[in-house]
């Protein structure tokens, strides 16, 4: 069996971040039109380190993808100095079950969340969105700007984090790399009103921002809730919402934004629009103003890394990157 | 993360397979004190291939070995020349949750299967024991000899399969390997009685041999039942058998072997004695005399896959084999 293996660097280099939202919006519809198999994830318990393993396999029929990504969360790693959520993607070939490669799973990680708020940013957010606020800077922050500044034309970033150093230390990287204005910010207050395009990723438990200071036609991506017990998102905004769509409708039951209002009884599942994917497919309805605010919801799925993972090897492949090896 | 690869070659450098019988006592007296978790496989379905991947995770707290196989049964590959059931196996560091290497999972599951059979044929075969007779000589047949061979001092093997063309080949290739007589027979009614081990290791639906006709003290391993509808064992063996062995538990949920008679009444399950391991480690009962029957059924479990592959891969950093990427 021949396996091709893809670390960080040759999946950068065999698309530029552009395939990267291609990908994933090819896989939303995928999702939405239900040509996806993404089996319950599977657990494996280490108690002694708290650590815990997951197993997320997943088919997407349309993209003939086949894979599991293989996810360890260990609480204790980064005192040792080591990624605390190390992660690979084993890609199978769905005609065989041969695997075809190993990929990096933290970069692709990284890479399909942006990606899918990218996505969700194009389809919601107005066309003259100019401004974004991003609210936590911890490892998916890189990707999620990067992709909302390959959707809109930004002119001013302000990042917030509840360790103003590292906002900082973000603030003025992401200046850099992204040549954009790039600002670290104390007091959310003053800034919500004026961000056309806002973002959570964060691991809160409440929510993190007041819905009441946002402006008419703002667009909100909340990413970070993947738990029942994780919540960013103000149930006032899911109230002023307009439109509310999710990546898959797993992130229903999955986060907290959704479950816990859902409990309290302050919010209506007859709110929530929809899949992402039946609107990119124009089977849903998208923005009809200029001051309506939207809000995606995004927990990642299975189906997204698959899609993900062969794009990537299929363009590794026509380029001639990564190590193959032999098993 | 650097990751180790090892192919089967690599793995067959790093251990004689001496050492895999040493590795699946260990895995089943641990398997026997309830030190390991096995979480259910999960399946992904690829219908329009008849295929399926299964996933196996399991971790074994006292080898503190995590990892997770991934076997793909693919009925059409044999047609495209390809293995019928292409497998790898993930190795995973139990304290960090970074992937330590990756194995030929093919290998390692013939080889472990073949080793409990071994260890079995060891803890219930009489002392005396020098003829074998092996039923079905598809994959898993060479390991199953070999392991016996290496228990006791075999001065004959017979083989049997219902194409009596791979036998003879089988036998053949066997005889030069292992430099011993071994011969295909055609007809079976004539060598049960003089057969001291018996190993079935077919795909078979109903039972492959004649009860009746085996020899006092005779011991039997019953290898290829691990569904409910396969069974290769009559029903008058379990009831003839002082001892009825078991790999893990599970077997007794996962074989036709046991799961037909119980569901027919003609067997009950207190007959069965209880986890080979627990034999192993003293204690529950071994043979008592020269007559008695004794019985294994191993249907295979993941705990033994990643104590198996711990062991392959600690053999393997000490001899530096095995190739080592960079993910």
């Amino acid at each position: 069996m021949k396996i091709l293996t893809l670390n960080e660097r040759d999946m950068q280099e065999a698309m530029p971040f552009e395939g990267i939202l291609a990908s994933m919006r090819k896989a939303l519809i995928e999702s939405a039109e239900g040509k996806g198999e993404v089996p319950q994830r599977l657990r494996v318990n280490i108690p002694q380190e708290d650590g815990q393993t997951l197993l997320m396999p997943g088919y997407a029929k349309a993209s003939r993808a086949l894979g599991v990504k293989i996810v360890s969360v260990f609480p204790k790693n980064p005192e040792k100095g080591l990624p605390g959520v190390p992660s690979v993607m084993l890609l199978l070939n769905e005609e065989t079950g041969e695997v075809l490669a190993l990929l990096d799973g933290t970069a692709l990680t990284r890479w399909r969340t942006g990606a899918l708020a990218g996505v969700a940013t194009d389809a919601l957010a107005r066309k003259e969105a100019r401004t974004m606020l991003l609210i936590g800077v911890g490892g998916q922050a890189e990707s999620q700007l990067l992709a909302v500044s390959l959707v809109r034309s930004l002119e001013k970033v302000w990042v917030y984090d509840l360790d103003p150093r590292r906002a900082e230390a973000f603030a003025q990287a992401m200046s850099e790399t992204l040549n954009l204005s790039v600002r670290a910010v104390e007091d959310l207050s003053a800034i919500l009103s004026k961000a056309d395009i806002v973002t959570t990723v964060t691991t809160s438990r409440q929510p993190v921002f007041d819905a009441a200071l946002l402006s008419p036609g703002c667009h909100v991506n909340g990413i970070g809730s993947y738990t029942k017990e994780m919540s960013e998102i103000p149930v006032e905004l899911l109230q002023r919402a307009a439109l509310i769509y999710v990546d898959t409708k797993d992130a229903i039951e999955e986060s907290g934004d959704f479950q816990k209002p859902l409990a309290q009884g302050t919010f209506a599942l007859e709110q929530i629009t929809g899949e992402l994917g039946a609107l990119l497919a124009h089977k849903a309805p998208g923005r009809r103003s200029k001051e309506e605010i939207t809000f995606f919801e995004s927990t990642g799925n299975a189906l997204f890394d698959v899609v993900c993972a062969k794009d990537l090897y299929e363009a590794a492949r026509e380029k001639g990157l990564g190590q193959m090896l032999e098993l």
